[in-house]
């Protein structure tokens, strides 16, 4: 079985037509949640050091940091890019395969759609195309590979750059296959590097990688032609387990992007059911902190396994307690960014409510479930039982969650006008002349006038 | 245990003068014969395509690619001199670990040195450091990883080639751990791209990542502590045996560049025992082609496995002939890239000699060992039993062995007054005011101007 000319044959002569409107509409949800991401942690410090490492190496500037006015070379924008989308940890999930899909796929095509313009249809078909490489070579290895402590964003997410790309540069079969090989070669990110810098430098380091392997085979720069499934080729070496009929069965009738969720909290998903009962609570009674006695929580034995911390004092130990979480969704109505800074771990009113917050673990709950018990001062007590929380695939944000989400992360960086604006050609990026009005419409207004100054 | 602290701390902290004279000598060896290898395949169809492809996104011009006269920014420069140097597969082998070591650790830090003037024996100092950083990695996971399928020279390479440019950067330990790490997280290059240009594509990308790991280190881009020795680190992930006393035992104490070999003939190392004895028969014979009847091989069992091919058809495959082979080296008494020409292959002189060689397996017979029987028309026979071949390190090829080498790549892109120039200042590296001057001198005057004038 050819599984990587396989691969190459389909992402070359795919046609747009043949996509379902509803793929085609999560592709535009996928890529919207993605910008609002990047856009979001583009002031972050891990984006301030990549860049300060990076700029002065800087090729020709034709692609866009999405958020900032800086501009890079196509293959550094799309390190950076690649970068800011994960560094919040609140890009899409693609759960089959814990692939965070967007991130290398979206940066490498993005950069190359500024240099050569793109009809938004090319760019949307490219992107779900290489959405749809990257997940099925991670279903082909996941979770043997995720296991051994491979991060698959990384090692996944090089062949959906380089297959996206390739497909936006017109790569014939052959140069595909010697692309997807290019990409395979340079296949990696470990998981020991979580909760460091080096996190969302993966999926941004694919995006680079993979543009480079498409560009490398643009120029018939040779590869294995079985750099996948060879016995010394990628799924063989980086996993204990590889299922190559996952790659190629069904190719072009089922579509991995349909399945991808996003989260709406800045946190890990196993407290998103208790912030969700909170919230759902909160906003029905119109509760206040101060009318609370006691708020109880039952919860998945991982839940206190991994998010047990009492009192946090930074930020990200707020991530780490769902103490604090389900305080701030009850005061906030919310956990985005903003909920696990410094300051909202540190706010005395969040503190005492956090304090009268308690869990208990009930073995009987499934992960996406928790029961909330609020006590009033009043006397009164309310109830809420969370069968599956908000962002799962059972109960999916809706397109005005992922808006909100959006406006949230933007906040502070881009105006209300210039927010919408964005907004807006997210949902019509599928019919845009020119795919790259995203990344000039994500530069605040202040910021492009300083750097046209510049 | 902490490895890659420990590692770390020795790379900055290690002084210049603790270095033993004859490992500073075998480091100006190993330099000359990287620059010969870089120049002699700085013309090649591989060099060719990757430059295509990459030349218009390059960032300030800052560097050289070794031989020619283009100019790319330091992290192309290196990945580009990183090809060029493994594309004959004619550079030095580390034969505990079979990494290539130079071609990962010179290439960034010869681009470096290009930006930022660097005194030759802080140049050659790093050198070592980043070789003895890469080949201890190697060690540690030697064979295990290998054989699973890694290419070691891109895997190890980038370990090496963050230590060497995090040294010349000024890198504090903390800083220089991250760049371990960094380079951890890059860790890649597959076995099965073997015969494709993707094998050269290893060490250069392992020096465009390990420059990239040092920059980003540099601007305290943080990442994991443990990148080598973690559960989920490289030793963990990428091999199935780990043994990290092989990286901090006796550091500093021992040097393993001072076990760097070099090949005198470029083809793979089992066939170098038969050219070895064809030679010196040949020279102390003055033997022409027209006076042999026939040559008799008595050869270890993998000479005839590997390359028994008794009729090449083109130049590669004539490195998998030890007929042809035998054959060239009476001839023209050398077994370069010339012998390994098409046109070579196809000389009808070659063919003729090529068909009165028979080889016979003698199970006896170690792999460095072969013997030789030429009979002369003249009823005469000559014999020689070669116990090693020369480029083993039990006999190492001489300084003047080397310097004919690079002569032998040198020709046709240099001329030989540029030729003497670059061996000297090979040789003087350690003493050089500034290193970056065998990069300029390394760029033929025809080229030099020519690139003056764009």
């Amino acid at each position: 079985m050819e599984v990587t000319r396989t691969l190459a044959k389909f992402v070359v002569e795919h046609r747009h037509a043949d996509i379902p409107e509803k793929v085609r509409h999560e592709a535009a949800r996928s890529f919207l949640n993605w910008v609002g991401c990047a856009v979001g942690a583009s002031r972050h410090e891990t984006v301030e050091r990549a860049l300060a490492a990076l700029a002065e190496f800087s090729g020709p500037l034709e692609a866009t940091v999405l958020g900032r006015g800086d501009r890079l070379d196509i293959m550094q924008a799309a390190l950076m890019n690649g970068i800011t989308s994960h560094t919040f940890d609140f890009d899409d999930t693609h759960l089959k395969t814990v692939i965070h899909p967007s991130g290398p796929v979206a940066s490498a095509i993005l950069a190359l759609a500024e240099r050569e313009p793109v009809a938004g249809e090319d760019f949307v078909h490219a992107f779900i195309l290489g959405v749809e490489v990257e997940c099925r070579i991670g279903k082909a290895v996941y979770p043997a590979h995720y296991d051994i402590g491979w991060h698959i964003t990384g090692t996944a997410g090089v062949f959906g750059a380089a297959a996206a790309a390739g497909r936006l540069l017109g790569l014939t079969e052959q140069q595909m296959t010697w692309a997807l090989g290019i990409a395979a070669t340079q296949s990696c990110g470990l998981r020991e590097m979580f909760g460091t810098m080096c996190k969302p430098f993966h999926p941004g380091n694919a995006a680079r990688n993979g543009l480079l392997a498409a560009l490398l085979a643009q120029q018939n720069f040779t590869s294995s032609n079985q750099g996948i499934e060879a016995k010394r080729g990628f799924g063989h070496v980086l996993s204990t387990e590889f299922k190559p009929a996952e790659i190629t069965e069904r190719l072009g009738e089922t579509w991995e992007i349909a399945l991808n969720t996003y989260k709406p909290f800045a946190c890990g998903i196993v407290i998103h059911p208790a912030i969700d009962g909170c919230i759902q609570l909160r906003n029905e009674h119109g509760l206040k902190a101060e009318e609370i006695e006691s708020v109880g929580l039952n919860v998945h034995p991982l839940v206190l396994e991994l998010t047990g911390k009492k009192t946090p004092q930074v930020g990200l130990e707020g991530k780490f307690s769902v103490y604090h979480s389900a305080a701030v969704a009850i005061i906030h109505g919310a956990a985005g960014e903003a909920q696990y800074s410094d300051a909202c771990v540190r706010d005395p009113n969040v503190i005492a409510l956090r304090d009268r917050v308690s869990a208990s673990v009930d073995q009987a709950m499934h992960e996406d479930q928790v029961r909330v018990v609020i006590k009033l001062k009043d006397g009164r007590t309310l109830e809420k039982f969370v069968e599956h929380a908000i962002g799962s695939l059972d109960k999916p944000m809706s397109n005005a969650d992922l808006e909100a989400k959006f406006r949230g992360l933007a906040d502070g960086i881009l105006s209300k006008p210039e927010t919408d604006k964005l907004i807006r050609l997210c949902w019509d990026i599928g019919s845009l002349k020119d795919a790259a009005e995203v990344a000039r419409a994500s530069v605040p207004a202040a910021r492009s006038a300083k750097a046209a100054q510049a």
